[in-house]
């Protein structure tokens, strides 16, 4: 680029934002807008509806892991509740993906002293033989240990990391861990191992493993894989420290390669601008071995929740609010299939966020790029106060799994932090039911995603300017 | 009886209490026992062999059912532990008994929707038919709705009752609740039910049931009978409210007929009347679920390290200490076996308890008949007030159930209380394992036996003298 073509560049860009920057401070939120958004908060507070979604939809449907006539249930469940509540343009936009559908299970320890272990697959591991694999284990306490293994060091042996994932409030601790999971079986068959075993990644201390899906890498022999119960990663340390322990793990999954699965769509279409769009969602599909309460009933209940309080206003904002139910968000297929059937449409999707860390309270809202300095973010946080939550200055990262491919495309994301304290105690187990969730703190949610929502939708904000006025 | 006849005998029952109280204040711990008692308690704070005992037995041998060959190697296990402490007169003593074993079990609800729920089998419960039995369900809210049903009103039906078990530190919940487990099947199929289900006698909220033994009654068919994880047990009451529910329940369990096991024994031998037996003891036996951590290797490592300490001591007591590890407590045999056993020697029993009551610390020591208001009382109070327990003024009702056909035969029982709280959340399931025991309030309830145990075995209390003297 030339000298004075690089200056003109640079000119517009300035200008852009300058006059970006004039947009935002136009669409001020005036006090009308605010007033509206306390209100609907406070609604959110007694409002029965979102609760209502989740226990229907984990009792009458259950476990519905993408791909299996159980999530195609609840596609038509879903379909049928949006359009029941009002919601207009209700559809189910289908794609294809290669669904990972669990076998049998077990693992034993072998020799003089049997015992049972409870382990679970991880998605996406391949099958054990028929009957089995049997071999001796190598216990990692930590993964890099097990990285700094020698290669062939592991040869014909079964890999075991049983690393702690630490309980943080804002969840970072699975960040910190998933590598174990996501990756521990390649690295392991790299070095010979014939099959891996993992700590769970979770934090409470039940015979309940925590499935959750890998990623084969290239070139690597694909070994199959599965989480051991939090206890019995306990009891394998005790066991490995007084001699060698064989164990004999049984794993028979199936893929189905095209297996067919839907984001199902609702709207509550804008008055004035209705082309501009504001997506919130979750995940419809859950794991199989829980009914999927938690991860992610409770964020389609939300985010349901959250845009039928909306709909039922007079007057409706001006921008369309969407609601998407995400439909392989476990085998991190729906995203990818989401955003490219909406290639064309990014730059009208004004913001884009998923609730998909659980039922608890939301404790900080993470807007896009500098937004939490502007007014929007002034009037947001004035209003989200008096529900226990604040807006963070940090700028969010990533609006959620089923978010990042629209996030790379364009579309400013937003994250509205749960407390995920105990978040990943039933996280990817049987046990994420419908017990686990607190009303209360439930309706909490749907109050600050009103509120957000509903700000974002009836306002004129332009996250795009405002990111590009990041100090 | 005549009247002079009966004066006299009135007579001498007086005389025998006033000689029985007289002994029982010649009796007094002295100051220097007492010391010794307090001495011993603080050193069981510090003393890791009660916690080292039971995390051995639950990693080496692990599920330990009566009549496994996983029993048979805790109990050649438990012998070589006694030995190795330098008990007296370590050996096992046999009895046979019909031993139940567990098979495949599950339930699954069928039809459009189907889903798995998480059950297991009841302790003695018969099989269903190979392929599984499969029938309409009846709910019922409480045991009293079930008792109320009409015979013949369950005809083909399989009876499912949700009753709640309360939450209660003395464990009155379970108690409360027992008869669910108990005799519930066999009320189920006065009425013509095919299967009985219940709601997990429990306080946890997790898919992991919570097994135990039934007893069917004399007259009433035998039919299937299983307890539901809690949370399957509020899913089947929020779809039977929705309609008509089915469900195939499958257990296969088998019975062997005199199989053997066995109570392991070990003494501190009393130096001046080793012919007076102080008993404590727990069970070693477990359920197949878990570890039998809490249920009761808590117990049996309880009754090892208090004896243990006591057995460190220049001077020992005067009495002998004996500790039983008794052999099927969970299928109801090993403590009839016990006392059928030493018939001839009951006499010579001056007290007996079976910590078979959790991990937790014990808060409260409940005496037999009026102890609690003698001077032996009032000694233990003052010892151990500051491990944090009291001597209720309560008379204990029973030490345990190996200890109740005992009880029968005249031998005072005593109750170590300990917290039981959250004792029900595990109780009988798979996630009775090791991490579930707090080392320190193991170390606290092992210093309350070891004070009640060396008071009772240095000094020359006669608890059945104090019995009599109650108030």
């Amino acid at each position: 680029m030339g000298r004075i073509l690089r200056i003109l560049v640079v000119a517009v860009a300035v200008a852009a934002t300058a006059g970006a920057t004039m947009r935002a401070t136009d669409a001020l939120p005036s006090e009308s807008l605010a007033a509206t958004a306390s209100s609907l908060g406070q609604k959110a507070l007694n409002d029965p509806a979102a609760f209502d979604f989740v226990e229907s939809l984990t009792t009458e449907i259950g476990p519905r892991l993408a791909g299996t006539e159980a999530h195609r249930r609840a596609v038509a469940w879903a379909e049928a509740r949006l359009k029941a509540a009002g919601f207009e343009n209700v559809h189910s936009e289908p794609f294809s993906f290669p669904a990972w559908i669990r076998g049998a299970e077990s693992a034993d320890i072998v020799g003089s002293a049997p015992q049972h272990l409870a382990v679970t697959a991880l998605g996406g591991s391949v099958a054990t033989d028929a009957n089995g694999i049997e071999a001796e284990i190598v216990l990692f306490r930590t993964y890099d240990d097990l990285l700094a293994a020698a290669p062939g060091s592991l040869s014909g042996k079964i890999a075991v990391v049983t690393q702690r994932m630490v309980r943080a409030q804002d969840g970072s601790g699975y960040g910190a861990a998933n590598p174990i999971r996501r990756y521990g079986a390649s690295e392991a068959a790299r070095r010979g191992a014939v099959a891996y075993l993992l700590r769970s990644l979770g934090t409470g201390s039940h015979r309940l493993p925590h499935t959750g899906a890998l990623n084969y890498a290239d070139g690597a022999p694909r070994i199959p894989a599965a989480a051991l119960a939090i206890p019995d990663a306990d009891q394998l340390e005790r066991l490995a420290a007084l001699g060698p322990v064989r164990i004999r793990l049984l794993l028979t999954p199936t893929i189905q390669e095209n297996a067919p699965s839907w984001n199902v769509v609702g709207e509550v279409e804008g008055t004035e601008r209705p082309y501009e769009v504001v997506l919130i969602g979750g995940h419809l599909d859950s794991w199989d071995l829980g009914t999927g309460a938690t991860d992610d009933g409770a964020g389609v209940a939300i985010a349901f929740g959250a845009a039928r309080l909306i709909s039922g206003l007079p007057p409706r904002p001006r921008r369309t609010i969407r609601v998407v139910l995400f439909g392989a968000e476990e085998m991190n297929f729906s995203g990818a299939a989401y955003a490219q059937a909406h290639e064309g449409e990014t730059g009208k999707i004004v913001v884009a966020g998923e609730a998909d860390f659980g039922a608890r309270n939301v404790y900080s809202v993470q807007l896009p790029g500098a937004a939490a300095d502007s007014d929007f973010g002034h009037t947001l946080a004035r209003i989200i106060a008096p529900l226990g939550a604040n807006v963070d200055r940090r700028p969010a990262l990533g609006g959620g799994d089923d978010i990042r491919e629209l996030q790379k495309a364009g579309v400013p994301a937003v994250s509205l932090r749960q407390d995920g304290l105990d978040y990943f105690d039933t996280h990817h187990t049987a046990d994420d039911t419908l017990d686990k969730i607190d009303p209360k703190q439930l309706d909490q949610a749907v109050a600050v995603w009103s509120a957000f929502t509903y700000l974002a939708a009836a306002s004129d904000v332009d996250f795009r300017s405002l990111a590009l006025t990041a100090k």
